[in-house]
């Protein structure tokens, strides 16, 4: 299937593969979720460039993503007009490559790494208040 | 264990059980997640006092529930202040008696049935600007 024919399509969600969660001050956060209501710390990973921390915590097969900007951008100008609170949901599916095709131009950037070395994109409209993230499997 | 007891302990999250959205038009809220995303219609569930509509969309073992208020409240204020978007996570315990008793009155209202005929809770604190649904298994 070429990409134009891919345009327009649905994708294929498996499943959410994470909540994303923006805070000012991830050792708080994390204590109050590990604490709180019993979430186990998974990884805690720090982009490469240093724009980012990111912390997942896990219970059973789902997981809440901890976001700690450290340079201003999309994030920073989030957490300056919201404050702290519910970001995003990132959605799993079996080809990014196909699902961006899918999209059909209404993405933020083109794929890249993200966290836990996943390839991801996020959306750039934001039907119903909801800013989607997309990423598929890594192995 | 004793409620005092068990007061202060932590909650053991066995799973995100839903991620609440809030939307002000649920037929295209729908086709939205639908058409876009693949999510799958599972449950549409209008409270008997006709107060809220949830459906529940799945995508694997995970579950998108998108919420349309008809009467006026804190979901209501959710809109008028911060439009459609993401509202709250709900996670899964064992025993959601035990875990309104550990989180010691923070709550907004006892435990009550609510969507898909699951006992729920909402808590009253909203560390980390993330508000907090709690729920047990219905089996």
């Amino acid at each position: 299937m070429t990409v134009a024919e891919q345009a327009g399509r649905a994708l294929t969600a498996r499943r959410i593969d994470h909540v994303g969660v923006v805070v000012r001050d991830m050792e708080a956060a994390i204590t109050h979720f590990t604490s709180r209501y019993g979430l186990t710390l998974d990884q805690d990973w720090t982009e490469p460039s240093g724009r980012f921390r990111l912390v997942y915590l896990v219970a059973g097969a789902t997981t809440l993503q901890l976001v700690m900007p450290f340079t201003a951008g999309p994030v920073t100008a989030f957490l300056d007009e919201r404050g702290e609170g519910l970001h995003h949901v990132c959605i799993e599916v079996d080809d990014l490559d196909a699902a961006v095709a899918a999209a059909g131009g209404r993405i933020e950037a083109d794929p890249y790494l993200g966290g836990r070395g996943a390839r991801v994109c996020f959306l750039s409209d934001r039907s119903c208040g909801v800013l989607m993230e997309l990423t598929e499997p890594t192995s």
